[in-house]
């Protein structure tokens, strides 16, 4: 069977969602999870496009091993320069060099001519050699390239020498016999295209992202680029779950197989969304909490009869646990640490232990802790930005009769302070007098409540985006009151937007494949 | 252009998701949307599962014209006739009859021969032509079922005389080549296979059911089996927006159209998000809050300029308003009829009078009123089960270093009864005081807070859902106090609970297509 190389962009076009930015903590634990999955490569950010970025990428390229870390550049030697010195410590690491080959793209957004893209490309491509032999080029908005230009591109990027050529579907555009022809057409027009690793990279504007690349990877095509959960900008890109399950499902007769390790798909994509705070509907294929539902309720006693009628996969397949684990007051280190990488975190020693210190004052608490209750834990207390402000004490009064009243108080650069409010409700006072706190104008774009599953006894487990002069950050809070998880919520986004001041996010994002 | 028929399977198909259960005022408003949508034919429901389902594919089928409201059957004579009497009142209804063609289903659920499932079928399709004439019939696990003996049944049930044919791939275990072949297949060998519509009805499990209706229709089906939001059993259908966006952005090449008024696309989305409670996700295709993100934030600029560089519809297209219409306490009977048509409610005179009337008391507790506001609105005050238990009073003290406590009063069968408790949080102490006075034992399945955007001055939409003796149902509530709202979205889940054991679901959905 042929092998199909995955190739992750989770950190890169993923974080593009808005309000999916991850600090580079997060972006270490989501890389070391995904090396665990098995992907081949791991593209990290686009180092030049700010600080953040460029810091997550060379900090994983340094501490994540057993797959190939990428690096996006566009093709001016500036952005391959930043690029190379934030992977060169990584075991393999790849350039990957982009320019927009659509008339649309040249004509509106490069106002360049088709030559001179070409040079640029080979040139970029050249420069990038002297670094590296691991190169990879994309022909940014690619199928709505002129076809026999982009086979000129393409047969450019091979002669200066690029191991992978990429054939993103930008905008979402395509159709599977669409995409399924220019691979098709390039494998063969393309003098030693035979020697390259040709990739798919689709968006999920039609809905179509999954199946153009399997198209893709049908017509010759042997990489492709997805997320974990389609997470992505506008609808995303193609989801890594399903891409790596319609393969070890339909691969036999396909002919086609994949590295990963399907187990780990559950734990990557509860993990993504822990971190990023984006969330996975129930009828989500394969991550989807009704994916497997056939499993549980009136259906049961039906399918444990006959599982094959109506399943084609089963839920340990892809890492779902076939009971709910919950752990309490009796359960070990060891026993936590092992439950921890169930759920996709990798921590480390001193992380661990310091988590299983918060695990267990939280079982002295409550009776059961579920699963979201420790991936609450984890994102609340071990994995976070600096911290400015403190949430040191709350109060709230409120109801269908009364006038509702918060009284906080926080900890700011280490020094104690007070306020009082009312409000529309108790959330609202309590932010308030957060806001007239931290002197803060931010404005409220989602405010949600997750996954006490289990019971009401479960933490609340809340998030807060919010807005302030175009950055958006998410917050995240736990606790038994969802009226104090709200506020270490709106605590902690607050800590994350003065992160982000202090280290600005890329602009340049726009401009990515 | 060819024309696609759209079947929406919402209230079907959509309404098997665990959680999404509706009842009969909440399906006929989506059915009246449907029907603005401009769909070709709504599946209603399965007359003989339930009461509930009888009666709704009744109310449908009288109330709502301008599309054919279909009703499935098995292949029995008493199912049949249950669904033609839930039928009968309709403009040109459609019986729509199954049975399972594949081995795997023959062997472990129907313990039948081939021979007598076609006898079956023909039989069934022979009574229902008695009927009416049109008459749908679908070979249930189509995909995983002897090519040669599908040839078999679409040709016997043409012979009965079928007007539609359906392949369903009821595990969603298709890629979308073989949907072609089968398609293909179809279309060469089944004698008088051009006088009937053949249809595709895909399920998303390997993230591939547009996909693979598209290659339906692209193959010569010519009807497309979907529902709003890709609502569905497991991974859910083919979502009615990504096949209708697919066809009008690319229709052109392919030379095929629908019917659908795609500006309808979006009300349709968020009027079933509210109905059923099962969230979209930013990055869902066509309608995720994220679709058309580009619009927003640091991309404008460069959007504004180059539409077409990453823009491949507008959101105008799909009915995304392009300006957040905040209605407020100056907006007049006029506006307030045109925005709740916008948002996909179709109400009564009656009703529109008392939905005008609490919006007026609601612009004067809150300056602007957003969409989610009035949203929860209807579903909470209008749209609505007879009400055994009623939230008449709610207080709560809670904070972090206090006793969360609750003390509550309900009407219950119009009886005065008053109770506190303490929890671990607000909501515990007010769900543990309401549980108590009811005495109901249900669970909490999933507990959620949404869509306060605009501000933390916005109502809290509360879902609630929970289970007991297998029956899950979803409660809704919205307060500007979140509390309250949650107190309300238990109570009414409650009352749906209550109302559930008096009209109980359906045993047989899970025998569906």
């Amino acid at each position: 069977m042929d092998r199909v190389y995955i190739f992750d962009t989770t950190l890169r076009d993923g974080e593009q969602s808005p309000g999916a930015t991850m600090n580079v903590e997060e972006k270490i634990i989501v890389a070391r999870q995904l090396e665990k999955l098995g992907v081949d490569a791991i593209e990290a950010g686009f180092p030049i496009s700010s600080e953040g970025d460029f810091e997550a990428v060379r900090r994983i390229a340094e501490e994540v091993r057993g797959c190939q870390i990428v690096g996006l550049a566009r093709t001016r030697s500036q952005d391959i320069d930043r690029a190379w010195e934030a992977l060169k410590a990584g075991e393999d690491p790849r350039l990957h060099v982009f320019i927009a080959t659509s008339d649309i793209h040249l004509q509106h957004k490069l106002q360049k001519t088709r030559e001179q893209v070409f040079e640029e490309m080979q040139s970029a491509v050249r420069y990038c050699r002297k670094l590296t032999a691991n190169v990879e080029f994309s022909c940014e908005d690619a199928t709505r390239t002129d076809l026999d230009f982009l086979v000129r591109m393409a047969a450019g990027a091979v002669a200066a020498g690029a191991r992978v050529v990429n054939i993103p579907d930008t905008v979402g555009y395509a159709v599977p016999p669409e995409m399924a022809e220019i691979i098709g057409r390039l494998l063969r027009e393309v003098p030693g295209i035979e020697n390259v690793i040709l990739s798919v990279h689709c968006h999920d504007d039609l809905g179509l992202a999954a199946a153009n690349s399997l198209a893709g990877v049908l017509a010759g095509a042997r990489q492709v680029e997805c997320t974990v959960n389609g997470l992505g900008e506008r609808a995303g890109n193609a989801a890594l779950e399903e891409i790596a399950m319609a393969l070890r499902t339909r691969g036999g007769q396909l002919g086609l197989s994949t590295g990963i390790r399907t187990e780990q798909l559950y734990p990557a994509s509860r993990l993504v969304r822990a971190v990023t705070g984006i969330v996975v509907p129930p009828n989500k294929a394969i991550v989807g909490r009704n994916a497997f539902a056939h499993e549980s309720g009136i259906h049961q006693d039906g399918v444990l009869k006959n599982k094959l009628t109506y399943e084609i996969m089963t839920p340990e397949s892809v890492g779902l646990p076939a009971t709910k684990l919950v752990m309490g007051k009796h359960s070990g280190r060891h026993a936590f640490r092992e439950r921890m990488g169930e759920l996709g975190f990798e921590l480390s020693d001193e992380q661990l232990e310091t988590a299983f210190r918060r695990f267990k004052a939280l079982s002295d608490k409550k009776k059961e802790v579920f699963d979201e209750d420790l991936e609450t834990l984890i994102m609340d207390e071990i994995i976070q930005v600096p911290r400015r402000y403190r949430l040191d004490y709350i109060n709230v009064t409120s109801g269908s009769q009364v006038m509702p009243t918060a009284s906080v108080q926080l900890d700011i650069d280490g020094y104690q302070a007070r306020n009082a409010e009312f409000g529309d409700g108790p959330v609202d006072a309590s932010f308030k007098a957060i806001a007239k706190l931290t002197g803060t104008k931010s404005r409220l774009v989602v405010f949600s409540v997750n996954a006490i599953s289990g019971g009401t006894d479960a933490q609340g487990e809340v998030r807060v985006r919010i807005e302030e002069d175009g950055v958006e950050v998410t917050g995240v809070g736990a606790h038994t009151d969802i009226i104090v998880a709200s506020a270490k919520a709106y605590v902690d986004a607050l800590n994350k937007l003065d992160y982000r001041k202090k280290n600005p996010p890329g602009q340049l994002h726009q401009d990515a494949p």
